[in-house]
């Protein structure tokens, strides 16, 4: 089974050489754009346009069949009525993978649902997989190969997480995010219209993407939930999944689904998620917040958190984010106790939370996170910091700490114009994840610990 | 009462002559920072501690009482025992304002409660108005006056948002959110212990401030829970108050209050925030968030919103988020139907939420915004886009037909890396406020309308 999946999603995610299908010089098409994100590619990629003989100083082929060499990956960005012809002369030149933009299929109604079916059966046929139609496309960071229409696609860093989005607008905002915020990304994808690539093909094919650790799913609605929670249990005893499900509120279920499925009962889903151990999140932004944490941190053994800050008023800020989603902040040990009152002076708050304003610098805050962590009540930790230039951060402790102690840390870093984006990046470099804000923080905390029960959950079975 | 608030807090936000007690070259001590934030006034500054002779190139003078002209304003960083003495010197010396930024105080028990109690009387005795002790301090934005410990709020744009803060912390971490965001400010402050500045005075205050519009509090406990809302009361009739109360869980009534002040129960408090016509949020982030739209458009009518978005998949998010925040997206009239099905193609969405993806370019975008504002069903409208640079954004357009319709609109723009700067910046500078992803802009919108709400039910009495 792994083998064969991994085989057939090879040609689409790997493809050595891509063929664009409608690339254009008129800029106001996604053609354009599509070309664009693939002219950088290391693999081969030849364009194709009957209306054109040169695009960018390359050569244009007037269709598939005139293009001289194998091609692996085709492009599709055509009108709608004009795919299914393309499709088969794909299907005769040998081609495996398809990203097909185009959109108008399924989504607008009986037409375009014949026209989806047409294209269904050539592929079935062929054996070609199709991501599409009616999608932003996808990219393989890793490969460096950008079959999508966002050609920022492209600048992502690369990592251990997959977002797999049903649109492409969110895939977008989430590339967006991940650009901002530097999170390194396996794939991103929209998978659109899912002709045959569907959420439960995908999970599956992840299973063994040796690239990926963490799953992250925007989820509309599902067309065959069944499957999709059967392949999702097998799958988070491995690899986390995190979900958001759009539609809490009745009124997507009024509303049209611009992917060709209808939006289900949100407190249905969450039911089969919580049963099929997928994590679901309240928004798109908290798919990486906790991604992220999962990418990065083992799982606490438990739900007691340590918080260490800087800042008073921010600890009460993190205390109350951490009740609210499942942690608690217990007391220490009478022991570490003891050390907390040789460390900080009588006045200052020594409890947990701590606020470490009078901590003896530049030593005592890295001092306290590892009082913290040694202390046998303490499952994880969550570090606050406003950043001021000449304070400095304990970085290389907080990374050396988190490694010895094998507990989960999540630091929050607050500063404006990204003047903490140096000390983040050697944070998250030794594997410690960073948020902005506490409320952030707290919550990607929250889920990662979510995991660590799923995971028991799971291994008692 | 208005000449006389006014003219007690003039000294105090607007001093023309300022001393810095306990300014020094150690860069681990506040009293450096404090110094630093008021090097560029361009009211006088004279910078006090015995042990300098000079700093940063400026004489430096043994005590306030060596200074040989008036002061106005007493920015004190010293230890707390030394708190009251230099207080009476300041008192001697005719001062009418004092930011104390020195803790350890009321929060750290009985004897730091006296040494409060003491500058509290010597204060009553001198009418000298005190933000703090225990304090970031202050800063009056379109005085240029930084009278904290946070250099950065010296770079905050002038605006008519006041932010007034329990902790320093968090108005730090708004300083820095609203530097991000470039949201203009009026005046931002941590009040700390509350020696004889409290809530209750300050929005007495901040009524009659005339660069303040819009009001945003962080509160972690009251002292005075019944002034507070008596005033507030009269206040929310002329300009909106947007609140963060930290303690939605348990977690915080067991735990310390930094501030001296014990964190009472959230429910009680969202009862009374509500009767007093209060707009409380969830987040410190979204205090912001609320306050600048409240800052830039007029209350919506009703909450009626349509939904224009270039990308379906965040027109479901964003509908999602109205409804959840008790906004409504209903069907447009016949009449705005017809006109829609004029301007889109049959195959797209042109009902509430609308996919604009293929609305014809440069212009239909605009012309969408204006026939969705026409529409007597609508009452204000949420516009979302991803950035792609050669797309274009239609700003002028909104930003005219804001005006021209007089109904609130709130903008989406989505893309990394600033590239949404330069259209945010001509967004907001026309009055519309702009959010990075749809669950901040629709949540900023929901609390818009709560305002126009908070308005109907306060001018019927």
């Amino acid at each position: 089974m792994k083998n064969k999946i991994v085989e057939d999603y090879r040609k689409l995610f790997y493809a050595d050489s891509v063929a664009v299908i409608g690339a254009t010089s008129d800029f106001t098409k996604l053609g354009y754009y599509a070309m664009f994100s693939m002219l950088n590619y290391n693999g081969k990629v030849f364009l194709v346009n009957p209306h054109f003989k040169e695009l960018e100083g390359r050569k244009v082929y007037p269709s598939i069949s005139d293009v001289p060499e194998d091609v692996d990956l085709a492009v599709i960005v055509v009108p709608a009525k004009l795919v299914p012809g393309i499709l088969k002369e794909c299907a005769k030149k040998g081609v495996k993978g398809a990203s097909i933009i185009t959109a108008l299929f399924k989504e607008i109604g009986e037409e375009g649902e014949k026209l989806q079916e047409e294209i269904k059966s050539i592929a079935e046929e062929a054996g070609i997989k199709i991501i599409g139609p009616n999608t932003i496309g996808f990219a393989n960071i890793h490969r460096g190969l950008n079959a999508s229409f966002n050609p920022l696609f492209a600048c992502l860093r690369k990592g251990n997480i997959a977002v797999f989005c049903q649109s492409g607008g969110i895939s977008s905002i989430l590339g967006n995010m991940a650009l901002d915020e530097n999170i390194g990304i396996s794939k991103i994808a929209s998978l659109g219209n899912r002709v045959n690539v569907d959420f439960p093909e995908i999970l599956e094919y992840l299973l063994y993407d040796d690239e990926t650790d963490v799953i992250a799913l925007h989820i509309e609605g599902l067309s065959n939930p069944r499957s999709f929670l059967e392949i999702a249990r097998r799958v988070v005893k491995e690899k986390p999944i995190v979900a958001y499900k759009v539609g809490k509120t009745d009124i997507n279920k009024a509303a049209y689904s611009h992917t060709g499925a209808l939006a289900g009962d949100y407190k249905l889903y969450s039911a089969m998620f919580k049963q099929a151990g997928i994590i679901q999140v309240d928004s798109p932004i908290e798919l990486l917040d906790a991604a992220k944490a999962l990418a990065l941190q083992p799982v606490p053994a438990g739900n007691r958190v340590a918080v260490l800050s800087q800042q008073a008023g921010a600890g009460l800020v993190l205390i109350d984010f951490c009740a609210m989603n499942g942690l608690t902040v217990p007391p220490f040990t009478d022991e570490t106790k003891k050390k907390f009152e040789k460390l900080l002076p009588p006045y200052t708050i020594r409890t947990n939370p701590v606020d470490l304003a009078f901590a003896p610098l530049p030593w005592g805050r890295a001092e306290a996170a590892k009082l913290a962590l040694e202390d046998k009540n303490i499952d994880a930790l969550i570090y606050f910091q406003l950043y001021f230039p000449m304070m400095g951060f304990p970085s290389e402790e907080l990374v050396e700490f988190s490694k010895k102690y094998g507990k989960p840390i999540v630091a929050v870093l607050n500063g404006p114009q990204n003047t903490c984006k140096e000390d983040a990046a050697k944070l998250e470099k030794g594997g410690i994840p960073v948020y902005p804000t506490p409320e952030r923080g707290a919550k990607a905390l929250a889920y990662l610990a979510q995991y660590g029960r799923i995971l028991k959950r799971f291994s008692k079975r």
